[in-house]
């Protein structure tokens, strides 16, 4: 099930942590600062590996009442006994995923324009939340769609029939004004928090940030 | 299930073929030409695609009661409705799997040496056939280990407890001595029939040597 509270939304890629043991290191530092959901994604493992991961990060999520899902394998979820997944528009389409997870698992879908927005919103339940992006250039995903920026982020949030969780380039330095001013339900990390020498202290500024971004939008809302 | 003949394995690479339009179209093609079992394989494609390609190649190989599995990606397997899947030494464990696919599906699983051939002894019916090699070396599978020959071909077919599919540099010029002195039930080739001008062709010669090679190896045995 999606936690009501999806504001600090932590992708763990094992690459980036520098390994297994250093991923599973990583989690369970960061978890007791705050972070709501966890997605597992590694591109360039193979399955046997992220199965194996999966089932130790489980161990670490599931005591703490936090979901973790699996980027792209279906298989890996179901396999692991994993909280659901996160699909992009070359993956399994989500009504296929849907029907093979059931109707409890957290599905995610990713949406970088209008167009897959409307897709999205025709979705209805067999998705659960999209991950609007990337609002800013990454280097984590080489690949990505053109950068939105945080106006159309706002516009896609603001049109969005399901909870929305902005990614791309996103650290605590920008978080408030994307928070307040893009209006997402939450924030998605990766190298702002794996990628850092100290990532508990990283999920602590973010999550400072993301409550102060969550006051500044309040009062942006009195304004009107 | 898998088929009592497996003499015929065609691995189809939709980029080998040269596309998802073209792979459709040798697979009509080769089918009438004496093919027993179709492994889809497509590592460097997104499940997406795999998975409309998987419910195209299905539309040929059901009516003709040929049986199609996926390589690696249970989920697209369970998605398309496939056969089942093929995995490798870093995919989900063959135990995970077949959970998922349930007992009827086919598991295969590929073997390079002995130490794996007694994990897949171990794994009884969780699997259903073994893909051993590569016998000669191959360029379909840049990283693939080292080749083992037609002699330990031998060796590991006459031990396992599984039926056996030789893979790995496998055409119609060693098709037959393949068959007869490595004594594996079947052949796996890929570039062999994708990679060349006349698929049709390419695997009515493979049908012809698989047929001598079984003649010969007939003629070893009374030797004995």
């Amino acid at each position: 099930m999606l936690p009501k509270d999806l504001s600090l939304y932590l992708i763990v890629d094992p690459i980036l942590c520098g390994g297994h043991q250093q991923c599973v290191r990583l989690l369970n530092n960061v978890i007791p600062c705050g972070v709501n959901i966890v997605q597992l994604r590694a591109p360039k493992w193979h399955k046997g590996a992220i199965y194996v991961l999966a089932k130790e990060l489980l161990a670490i999520t599931r005591p703490n009442g936090i979901p973790l899902i699996i980027n792209d394998h279906v298989d890996v979820s179901l396999a692991a006994g994993a909280d659901g997944v996160h699909l992009g528009a070359n993956d399994l389409p989500p009504e296929a995923a849907r029907e093979l997870l059931g109707p409890d698992a957290i599905v995610g879908y990713s949406v970088s324009n209008y167009a897959q927005l409307e897709r999205a919103t025709r979705l209805g339940n067999k998705i659960d939340y999209l991950g609007v992006g990337p609002v800013f250039s990454t280097p984590t995903k080489p690949d990505h769609a053109p950068p939105i920026g945080i106006q159309k982020l706002r516009a896609i949030c603001s049109r969005s029939v399901h909870p929305t969780v902005a990614i791309g380039g996103i650290n605590a330095q920008k978080a408030d004004e994307i928070m307040a001013v893009g209006a997402p339900d939450g924030l998605a990390v990766i190298s702002a928090i794996c990628g850092t020498e100290e990532p508990a202290k990283a999920a602590r500024e973010l999550r400072e940030a993301i409550e102060k971004g969550r006051e500044m939008r309040k009062m942006l809302q009195k304004l009107k």
